[in-house]
């Protein structure tokens, strides 16, 4: 359709038509056993004809079912219109990939892509139209649970990731293009900040940090054409983000320019009410239709009170208009006029969904996410020694973490499976070992396997449902029972190698004398194979963490672009710098750590001159060489420093990285270009732009271990 | 003086003069022996005519010392004009009371204001002038160490003690009345809310959040008439305290109407440097003046640049004379122009310093602000009961805390001292029982009279460098070897009251099946009395807490007065909540709370009207019944909820509290007025009003246990 025709077809809509699109009902509704719909019908106090008229639906799985529901639904809409199935596709349909948090440990771009597009073509066959991913909310406290689903700590990183995700899902050409689903990005604003870590809680932050450190991941995912954005479930300054007029009016429309559909999270709009800023479902509506939210999600604040609100002079229609123009937009957008069942194909759903070459590519993607932490020289396996894989989660299918709508943990491989693939000899034991209360044979059985076995790989983690949404934890250690486990199994055999699974960074206290300790993330479903890979040298870790792990939680939060403060600590200084007694400030791995079994040395900092000029472009190299005989990757960071700035400026901040193969040792080097742009940050007065002076430039495998040297912004 | 008089004072005054007003130095500079004095000379670069006219001097101690140094001073001071003495005078001089967190819990004004008396008239007859208290930092975290130098958690009641401290210390007559010395409110502005808890550290917040919570506590203080403000260390929002001018021009000068001094922070000039605003320190003298600050302790930057900046027309001189002139008023407001010596008198000195009338007042306000937590009918102790008095603090000076410069640990009472002088018997050890390590033969020696004893008080705490400036703690539970020694005692005696030294909320895990808790933070010189008055019964205890013990550190921060969020937390609810997994959202024991041996019945909530009219008072009552025995002190503690606001109201915000005396089993009504300016509140415009609409009004004798009613604004 073109423009001219959704603006008739709008006028020719009556008012609950119009209200109707701004409905968003799940699953249930469009099923076709009475006696699954009346319940949620009685629920929510809807007729057939509002379930009819609902613009758009959440959670339908399933080609047949997907072109079913289409076909009953446009045949009772009184114009035909088509309804926009969505669905949380967040890392992975049913072939699932690691866990964004793992995504973001690859540093690697094109593997995020490829995740979102085979996620979309999976999903996109089974009849689906939106993702509600990326989500790209910046975090930096690892008590809260949903960090899983983030990429990480840092505003750069996650904004490249935002945009590798958008274009992934969303490919070229959207509307021609079936094997795609539109993207949306979530949540806004700065979900990520709840206080104390606790899920839906309160944020609060100045505009200013909003704007430099939390906003710039949602932008980028708009620049790159991000077709929806959510709205967060936390309050932004005090007024909740669902019902908040300057964040989406005066931000996101006007600032930003975006012309997508916002949609609120699940029941955001009610959740006015307890926030405290509604009185009733009424001024729950008033508000999040003011605030701009155009489709609300799962609960009738509009369905029940819009009409009214317009009918009162309190609504202006032109609004609601504006909110359906929207919605039919993207509908059009994604070709439904003229292709309701867009890629919803039974045959090419057999097909491609969870099909070996997905498998592939997802085995691919979890190798580049597994983080190796420590290595004292007792990876990689060889096939030759006698390795025990004991403890909780070595024969666990409990790898794929949540999120996982469509998938399944009985097709995902664990890690002795994994093992197994390789055709090597192993000891595993037959016994079920609880992550909270293993038996005692159970133990028994690993304690034994440990003592006659050369090193030991120690399977430990969270269950899945310990990360994810509502589960935060104040204690981010593994369960006691595993520490424990470690204990006995140290006293028989010194050469442990832990891996862990989980969806956060932990406290490591307990398990950080192994000799080697694995970060796999949840990887997916070919999670223990790319385990296996890299505990036995078929893969080079490459994975690098894009969330700090902190010593504990007591130093929580613990990020590596914080500022100096006035009296800056280091190590064994003074009583009267910025620290705690019994803890260093330091992360205990850094964000962007991680090793390899290959060793890059970074020599030979190199500035193209020591004065930039605005408009011009500094070029900053360094050489690379792997010391070792393995090849391998690395992900070479530049992180800058304004050293003066109007408002204090991070210690250090990422603003470029690159992937590099090395050969056997190869040496290479590596250029980055730096523009003032680059420099720009926000100021007091709300504004982004740079300050002439010194910079520091640093290069480095981590933001810990980097060579530094200067220039000078000229203006 | 006559102000013109100091006009024309300033007119006189040279330029070197005039920037030399705005130095603050240390005792040493001032030492009569050479060898004290030219160290710290050379190591600032000073000459003797700096020194001579240095506005101000700090920590100097002593009628005699101070009249000394004075004399010398205006002799070498071309112009005659007196220097004027600083301290950190913060809960006590020579008599200490206890920490402020202790004096918070005793939500008793008088106590306070009369705290800050005998602090005043110690120090004034000591030579001193001007004190850099009440430090009013609203607190959340109880990592921070300075933690306890604050009045707790809550804007309402940190203002209400802000008052007493200002009103205590320069009472009715500055001026004339030489036993008191002028106030210093500190830190400006929001120094408790450093991130991680961590002394120093970035602070980040909405300008609102500021305004609503932060800075009232101030406010409250200069309204009661403090003469000077000090900077704080921290930034806020991106720009560090000493180096913001819209903090200082902007809010204090312009909004708040300050006329007083600024005094910066121990060297929070130069430390512009470190946090990377100012390149050197010519700007950060300029920032820092700019910004307002009137007097630069401990560094450099002022006079080496102030007299450059302005030659070369960078700085005003204008503002120069401002700073001088407010100088000069202050000097001439504390009658030192006529009285250069004012309170300073070797002979009161001997007569007032540590009296037994100041002991006296020390060990009443200690009474009032230890805090019951726990008692499972243990307590009180009869003189009849074997009691053994054991464990690291039962016998130790320690009790007086940090941030007691003229205090002598040596002068204070210990517990055992102070059950020694009920005349009781008891049981104590000879061993002397560290607090982190101590001998197996202590150990044993505890446990041996434990066996023996029908009931244990097991003292424990912190040392006083545990909390304070620069010592923040990541966990904050007792030292390992107190929990172990907890659990040898138990094992042998089930009947354990611990009582507790220290200068934060604590996570009391490990110690918190004991039979009764008494948190006796440092109580001061007489602190070992005080407590055993409280174990004993001679004082029924009334102290309630003024900022909430959390149940671990990983739930930190726990404050009474949350938000609800969209999906409040109830416990046994459902996932989708606001939550963590493995403990709940609410304080061991909250803001608010405290036993006492008496029980006191809150029934009968009335309000005088469901409907105020602003302009009009609503009057709400409650009838308290004492159900026991046992007179006691009751503090009424009123809450009010704003149910919907623009902005999300707390879930509860104190509005006002009342200490009654209650005789056994007597009852009493309490009333309280509400106005409309009581509930108005910093809206997203930064205007402070209130909305019409409902109200919750709590009453209850903590922030948990409260009746309810409701009432309707109306405007």
């Amino acid at each position: 359709m073109e423009q001219h025709q959704l603006i008739d077809l709008l006028k020719q809509m009556t008012l609950d038509e119009k209200v109707g699109q701004l409905l968003q009902l799940a699953a249930e509704f469009y099923s076709e056993k009475a006696e699954e719909k009346t319940g949620p019908m009685t629920d929510l106090g809807l007729t057939h004809e509002d379930i009819n008229n609902a613009g758009t639906t959440l959670g339908i799985s399933g080609a047949k079912e997907a072109i079913r529901v289409q076909k009953a639904y446009m045949e009772n809409n009184r114009l035909g219109i088509p309804t926009m199935l969505m669905a949380d596709i967040i890392h992975g349909f049913r072939t699932i990939f690691p866990i964004p948090l793992g995504l973001g440990s690859s540093w690697d771009l094109e593997a995020a892509k490829k995740m979102a597009e085979v996620s979309a073509k999976e999903a996109a066959v089974s009849g689906l139209h939106v993702t509600f991913s990326p989500m790209v909310d910046l975090v930096r406290d690892p008590r809260w649970g949903r960090v899983m689903e983030s990429t990480g700590e840092d505003p750069f990183l996650n904004s490249r990731f935002a945009e590798a995700f958008v274009r992934g899902y969303q490919g070229e050409d959207l509307k021609n293009d079936f094997l795609r689903v539109a993207a949306c990005v979530k949540h806004f604003a700065a979900y990520g900040a709840a206080i104390g870590g606790r899920d839906y809680n309160t944020v609060n932050m100045s505009e200013r940090q909003l704007r430099d450190s939390y906003l710039p991941g949602y932008k980028a995912a708009l620049d790159a054409g991000a077709k929806l954005v959510m709205t967060s479930f936390n309050t932004v300054d005090g007024i909740p983000a669902t019902g908040n007029k300057w964040l989406f009016r005066d931000v996101l429309r006007k600032e930003f320019g975006f012309e997508g559909v916002v949609i609120s999270d699940w029941g955001a709009v009610i959740e006015l009410i307890p926030h405290g800023v509604a009185e009733d479902k009424r001024q729950a509506a008033e508000l999040a239709i003011n605030a701009g939210v155009d489709i609300e999600m799962m609960t009738t604040c509009y369905t029940e009170n819009l009409k009214a609100l317009i009918d009162e002079n309190i609504v202006d229609e032109a609004i609601l208009d504006e909110a359906v123009l929207r919605i039919l937009t993207l509908k059009n957008d994604l070709g439904l006029f003229e292709n309701p069942h867009r890629g919803a194909d039974v045959t090419l759903e057999k097909e491609v969904v969870l099909s070996n070459e997905h498998r592939e590519i997802a085995k691919d993607v979890a190798r580049k996410s597994i983080v190796l932490l420590k290595n004292e020289n007792i990876l990689p396996l060889s096939k030759q020694e006698k390795v025990a894989i004991v403890g909780p989660a070595a024969d666990s299918h409990d790898v794929i973490g949540v999120w996982s709508w469509q998938g399944k943990k009985e097709e995902a491989i664990t890690l002795v499976q994994g093992i197994k693939q390789l055709k090597v000899e192993y000891m595993a034991g037959k016994e079920v070992f609880d992550y909270f209360n293993p038996s005692q044979a159970a133990i028994n059985e690993a304690v034994s396997l440990a003592k006659e076995a050369d090193k030991v790989v120690l399977a430990l983690g969270e269950e899945d449902w310990m990360s994810g949404e509502a589960s935060s934890r104040s204690d981010i250690r593994l369960p006691q029972a595993q520490l424990d486990l470690f204990k006995a199994i140290q006293a028989v055999n010194e050469n442990i190698i832990v891996t862990l699974y989980n969806g956060r960074p932990l406290d490591l206290q307990g398990i950080d004398s192994a000799k080697a300790i694995v970060e796999a993330w949840f990887p997916g479903t070919e999670g223990g194979a790319a385990l296996a890979d890299i505990l036995y040298g078929e893969y080079n870790p490459s994975g690098r963490l894009s969330m700090s792990f902190p010593e504990t939680v007591g130093q929580v939060p613990v990020y590596y672009n914080g500022e100096n403060t006035g009296r800056p600590y280091k190590p064994g200084d003074e009583k009267y710098v910025s620290k705690y007694l019994d803890v260093s400030n330091f992360a205990k791995y850094p964000f962007g750590f991680g090793l390899s079994y290959s060793n890059c040395l970074y020599t030979d900092l190199q500035l193209s001159t020591n004065e930039l000029q605005s408009g011009d472009v500094l070029t900053v190299s360094v050489t690379l060489e792997n010391q070792s005989d393995v090849a391998g990757q690395e992900t070479v960071q530049l992180y800058i420093r304004d050293q003066i700035g109007e408002v204090v400026r991070p210690i250090k901040e990422l603003k470029g990285f690159e992937k590099v193969n090395l050969l056997a040792n190869e040496q290479k080097t590596v250029q980055f270009t730096i523009t003032e742009e680059l420099l720009r940050y926000v100021h007091s007065d709300q504004t982004c732009r740079s300050d002439a002076g010194m910079f520091d430039v640093m290069i480095g495998p981590n933001s810990r271990d980097v060579v530094t040297s200067t220039f000078k912004l000229l203006k």
